[in-house]
This record gives structure tokens, C-alpha cells and sequence, in this order.
């Protein structure tokens, strides 16, 4: 019983935390048949609740989306993925999958290395909150949300479109990127964020109560996500070790150059220019309206190289 | 004509940006006489139609402070001090003087060389935003705010409550410091997150077009301070280059640490486990209602180390 169009296939999230409940959720209220696995009951039965349909039998999940035609989510962390790969090579071995993991490389290797004939578009939706767990799923998690999807030579046009499908239908715009590139990004602009936050907050702390209780906006918004569950930053940084080493080396050498700069000519006017400069640079895109990628048809020769092109003059592609 | 009480002196606010200017329509809408002056006649233009009393003529402002036996607060950037100084000296010696500069040490001893016998108490609003400059003021941006006032072993207690009635009046809670307590307590918590969010935001914006479009809440928040005015982002630092070099120096130490465990055990389990419990336990500080100082007489035998020693458990001073 597959669906006629496959960008209206059904979608099987396995995993129910706040980017795979929310996906549930988001799908479920564009009218799409959406349903979900998630091995916590009590997940599980919150998500029944909410009026959603889900189970915690990974099997039977499976079976109904080989039935179905359902594009597969993987949304659990990236460190369960190893557990659930193989159920899916038994269960739904022919099913479309995309996952929502924030690395791409590494799940793209673990993927063919458990199922080398799958049909895989990976993704990477930008949003979520220091919060977790299906208590903060929102049907509009992902409104305006950048979502990037892999978008290889090689990648197929039929498959890339029904993904973009799902993300466009759940809010969010489509930035198409090759894997690495996107490893790279993101350990720049979310990885590397965390660990100056927990170093920030680590060293604020240290310092006395009376620091902490002085504390105010400054110190509030640039610790914010080391609030986020321990072991949910560790999956996502230690998964995107080698870019995010990288970053963070580059992150020390500028700290030590300021440092160098405040004790010997008392000034810190280098960092602060180029961070002044970098953050003007970074509101002038995420503020201005997002220019649509036009005149590519996908599948069309060329068509991933031409989208990732665009792509790096942060256009988005809107369908 | 000096006011009988002195907690109810009128205030000459030097220096009309964020902090002077919001203070000037706090204390207005409190009720008590409060002028300014500012060097910048637009400034000054924008002020008075907004029904506020301001003037571009120091002298005559500080004449006129002098007749009315106002508390003066001195509000410009701490780089403008050493020009306003000596007309404070030359127009109203005698007047109390508070600031509301964000490093203490400096200030104490700046105004000790140009002003030796002055009343002084040191002042520090811990509120903010990236904006700056009068558009940017607000009646309410001090509500609920902590104000540190200097409370050193020689602080004389009717000028210290004095200035806590000011700051009260504008809505803010007192926490009474050391000038050098104080100083090490802002390098870590307000100063630092500046140097950390420039860095983040140099290194996320060097990678690519891309990385800046798929940024989301995690670059957002940490790096929103890296887009205040540089010139006020190095005044603020770099008056307080002693406390910030051994934040910033920790700092790199940390992050240093967690580059050589995630190149060598792919894991960064120590910085992540320690910075969350950092964030949390300031969230703890932060979230909760702050237990007022009690059983202090103000001039009583040891009154300024038993407020410290209290503010130092996070306690604040309500009057």
C-alpha cells in the first residue's frame, strides 16, 4: 500500500525527543500519516495521549512502514543509532531513510557500514531548545527553521525531493549542503558554542557566589546551552570530533592572541572588532528574508552541484 | 538648597547613554528631582523631548548640582572620566559622587588622583542590552536588577545609603562588594563572556556563508554581546585588563583541556559535565527570589563586612 506521490509518503519516526516529537507532531498537523517508535513507555504513552500514534515495538513499527512506504526518521540519539540500524536492515530494508542527527559523515558511514544498500538522504533541521524530551515537543518547532539536507553528486533527485517534502511540510526551508561542508558548519556555528558556553559558565561559577549573583544578560545568554542535557551534548560534539577540534583550536588561538594583546598593550581590539564584525555579518542573514534557489530543475545534470552552490549564498530552497 | 534627607537628593546624572539616561527616567518617574547632562546635543535634544531636564553645559549643570546639594553620578564611558573629573573638582567639590561604571578598582583610584577628598561610592548596575545611546533608554531596565555598591571597611554609611536609596528607587536590589571582589566578580561573569562570544563569533563566521545561514539559537545567544559597540565593549574590558587576564587565562586553560581529551579519548565528558553544572547552579541563583540581608544597622560596628559577608551568600539589601 505505498503511496501514489511519494513526497505524500508516510512517515515512521523512530525516536519521540523534542526534534522527533516535534517532527511527529508537525507532520501529523499538515495532514500527513505520521507515526513513531520510542523504546520509553512513558514517552510512548504521553505521545498517545497528545493524540499521536505510537509504540514502543520497534518491530512491528518497522513492519507497517515496509507496508506502508513510510520514509523513515531516525531521530534517536546519534549514539542509539548502532541499535536501531540493524532492525531496520531486517524489517524495512527497501524504506527511504533520512535521519535528523546534527553530524552528517559519521552517520553516513555508520549507515553503510549496517545497511550498504539503503537509500539515504540525511538532514539536519536547525532548532531546538536546551530542553528535551516529548514534555517540549511543538508542532511549530521547526516554523522558518533551516533545514539541510545532504546533497551529494550522486545523491538521487527522486529521494532528495520527498525528503524536502517532509521538511518544507513541517515549517522549515531547505539548505542543501554536501556531508562535509555541513560537518564543518555546524561545528563552527552550534558544536563550538556549546563548549565555550560550558567554559564560560565554568569559570563564572568558580569565581564566588557573589559573581554568579551578579550575574546578568551577558552571562545569561553566553552560558545558555551548557543548560542542555549533559549527554546530549556529548553524542552531538564527540559524533563531529575532527571538525570540531578544528574549530576549537582555531577558538584557542584567538583567545590566546587577545590574551597576548590585553597583557602586553592593554587592549583586546583586534577580538573585539572581528567578533563586532562577525556578528554584524551573521544578523545581516539570519534577519534579511532568505532569497529562494531558482532555476534548478532537480535531477536535471548538474542539479546538486548548482543547489549547493546557491545554497552558499545562503539561499534556501523552498519547493 | 540641600534636601533635609539626604536618600532624597536629587541626582545629576553626567552622561545620558544606556545606563545615565535610563536612570534619568527611572528617578523622574520615582518622583525625585533628577537632570543630566551630555556633551551630545542631539542626546540632549532627544532627552528634553521626552520631558526630561538635560543640559550640554557641564559647568552649568554641576553649578546647579552644587546649589541643590545633588548626588552626582558620573555615567559617562569610563574612557570620558578623566574629562569630566576635573569639573566636578572646579564646580561642586563638596557633592556626594556615585558611578555607574562597570569596573570599580580603576574608578576608586582615578577619581582618589583627581579628586582626593571626594565622597565617593562606587556603583554598578548589572543590567544592559547590545543597544546603546538615549533610544535605547528605559524607565523599567533597572527592575529586579542587582546594583553593586563598594562597601569597603571605611565606607561612610549615611553617603552608602545615600546611593542605595537611588539605586532602590530605580527598581534594582543591593549587593554590597569589595572594589576588588566586585572586580574579579564582573571580569568572570560579564567581562569574559564578551572575549568568548567575539571568539565564537570570528570562528563561526570564517567557515563559510553556509555555517552563518544555518546558525541558529546556540551561535544566536552566544554571541549576541559581541554586538554591542566595540568602542563600549573595550572601555568596559580593558579598564578591568588585571581581573579579566586571569579569567581569560583560566579559560583557555579549560578549553585547552578539552581539545587535548577530545583529540586523545574522543570524548569531552569533563568540560560538558562541569560547565552544566555551573549553568545550573547559577539558574539556581538566578531563579530564585533573593533572600533579603537582615540584622544589619547600617553604621553600626562592622556593618559593611556583615553585608558583605551576606551578599556573599546571595543575599540582597532592600533598605
Amino acid at each position: 500500500m505505498s503511496s501514489d506521490d511519494p513526497t505524500r509518503a508516510p512517515v515512521c519516526i523512530l525516536g519521540l525527543g523534542l526534534i522527533g516529537g516535534s517532527l511527529l507532531r508537525a507532520t501529523t498537523a499538515k495532514g500527513r500519516k505520521a507515526f513513531g517508535y520510542n523504546r520509553s513507555a512513558p514517552t510512548v504513552a504521553a505521545a498517545v495521549a497528545s493524540g499521536h500514534d505510537a509504540s514502543t515495538d520497534l518491530e512491528a513499527t518497522l513492519r507497517r512502514a515496509a507496508e506502508l512506504g513510510a520514509v523513515i526518521v531516525l531521530a534517536t540519539p546519534v549514539t542509539a543509532l548502532r541499535a536501531v540500524l540493524p532492525a531496520v536492515v531486517e524489517y524495512a530494508p527497501d524504506n527511504l531513510l533520512t535521519d535528523v542527527v546534527s553530524v552528517k559523515e559519521p552517520v553516513t558511514r555508520l549507515i553503510a557500514e549496517h545497511h550498504s544498500r539503503a537509500r539515504y538522504i540525511g538532514g539536519h533541521p536547525m532548532a531546538g531548545t536546551s530542553e528535551s524530551g516529548w514534555d517540549a515537543t511543538d508542532s511549530t518547532l521547526f516554523d522558518g527553521a533551516m533545514w539541510m539536507l545532504t546533497t551529494d553528486d550522486d545523491t538521487d533527485a527522486s529521494d532528495w525531493l520527498t525528503i524536502a517534502a517532509i521538511a518544507l511540510d513541517s515549517g522549515a526551508q531547505v539548505v542543501p549542503a554536501a556531508a562535509d561542508a555541513h560537518d564543518r558548519a555546524v561545528a563552527a556555528i552550534s558544536h563550538l558554542p556549546h563548549l565555550t558556553a560550558n567554559a564560560t559558565a565554568v569559570v563564572g561559577a568558580g569565581e564566588s557566589d557573589l559573581a554568579l549573583s551578579l550575574a546578568a544578560g551577558s552571562f545569561r545568554d553566553g552560558t545558555r546551552v551548557a543548560g542542555t542535557a549533559p549527554e546530549l551534548q556529548r553524542a552531538m560534539l564527540e559524533a563531529n570530533s575532527t571538525a570540531l577540534l578544528n574549530v576549537l583550536s582555531e577558538t584557542i588561538d584567538r583567545l590566546i592572541q587577545a590574551r597576548d594583546e590585553l597583557r602586553d598593550n592593554g587592549t583586546v581590539e583586534v577580538l573585539v572588532d572581528d567578533g563586532h564584525r562577525a556578528r554584524k555579518a551573521y544578523e545581516h542573514i539570519a534577519t534579511d528574508t532568505r532569497q529562494p534557489i531558482t532555476g534548478v530543475t532537480v535531477g536535471a545534470p548538474g542539479w546538486a552541484q548548482e543547489l549547493r552552490r546557491q545554497a552558499h549564498q545562503a539561499r534556501v530552497w523552498q519547493g
